[in-house]
């Protein structure tokens, strides 16, 4: 079975139309490339008992869950708090972080920095291998910051532990309708139905009308669909396949 | 009391990463203006039964409730029958919508065409005097398109419906980092609780170190949250307010 994976963005300022998240869409392709299948993304604010809920449930449903975003040492980051009280446990001070941010911030470093020390109790640190600073990990929750570059840098670290087998996918421009396919469609995935079929119609683009995606985790089985639903269109309908 | 929104994202070309969403940010940035809190988005698969526990579970916390996307006329678009599984009616063509499809497509008009007429029973139809095809609501749920451009004709169409007193904001860059700052901001928090106080980090522009934002639905309230919090602030720290 492929692993699923939920996301969940904590963030008043995306809600808040703010800022633009660049995580999630980032999370989706390396994940997809490495085979696993995204299941779910929440956007929620900083409240500690709304992640508290939507990472219990999350953490119950997926077999990896990702945060990103209330990690630092000010009054809305609560993200560590969230997690710990959704799995039940207290929020303590990780020794070998509070040794790095001492390291860090030397002579200044105050309890606000110390905060970025806490943890879930029982949370283990991963990727410490290449980064200053290790990823917090809670049972099967990755507790990334929201800050693109360093949310970057920490999914890089850790990024083999979530290759899983492959997705194949072949895209198929057309110049018909969504209307007129869409019997054509259905009988493609009356004879495949693992396929994953998806149809986007375009409206800005002249050059075709609408993108079929044949997906798979079977090569064959997708050169066999792909083979169908080609076989199946008019003449002249596909403008090109990729 | 404000009125609260929820963003319910169908797409599984979203979660796997094949295309990045703008009507999330749209929405969120033009419900702000307007004065609505966005409280939450999910972004979630074209399945029936993901979509009717995810309308079902906003419908009923939420005072607005915008869904995205699966509205066409092929095998993947299912938001319809999510809505209506999730209000518990069943789905039906609607005559006023199956006569435009009508005059639209003439003589080509298929099966598949009519599948945009259908609506789940009891809905009504809105922004119908400015567009050709109006937006379908279920009680408090508006069903808009996934393809962006006709997403934002269609919300401008019915976006006076959702006007409310306004959001005041106020953004203070600052040259002092988080760790720095942060007593202080609970400090403002403790004499002004009612206050969105909001912090963020910013590691590649060098003429800040942290963007504080503060908003209130009270003018007077924010500008004297705004004076204490410059006030208490080291001499030079401020690098602008906007």
């Amino acid at each position: 079975m492929p692993k699923t994976a939920g996301i969940i963005l904590v963030g008043n300022e995306i809600l808040s139309g703010k800022i633009e998240d660049a995580n999630a869409i980032y999370l989706c392709r390396e994940l997809r490339r490495l085979g696993m299948d995204v299941r779910k993304i929440a956007i929620i604010p900083d409240d500690v008992d709304v992640i508290a809920a939507e990472v219990a449930a999350a953490h119950r449903a997926w077999d990896v869950v990702f945060t990103s975003g209330g990690v630092g040492p000010t009054h809305d980051d609560v993200t560590i708090e969230g997690v710990a009280r959704a799995l039940g446990v207290a929020v303590v001070r990780h020794p070998q972080l509070a040794g790095l941010l001492r390291q860090y911030y030397g002579e200044r470093l105050n309890e606000a920095h110390l905060k970025m020390a806490e943890v879930p109790e029982g949370a283990e640190l991963v990727g410490a291998e290449s980064l200053r600073f290790p990823t917090i990990v809670m049972r099967n929750v990755y507790i990334l910051p929201g800050v693109p570059e360093i949310f970057r840098q920490k999914f890089d670290a850790i990024r083999e532990r979530f290759r899983d087998e492959p997705i194949h996918l072949k895209n198929v421009f057309v110049r018909i309708g969504e209307g007129t396919l869409a019997a054509h469609l259905n009988e493609v995935l009356r004879h495949y139905p693992a396929l994953l079929l998806g149809s986007y119609p375009e409206f800005s683009n002249p050059e075709y009308r609408v993108k079929v995606t044949l997906e798979s985790r079977d090569p064959s089985y997708l050169e066999a669909a792909l083979a169908m639903f080609v076989k199946g269109l008019p003449v002249d309908a596909v403008v090109k396949i990729t």
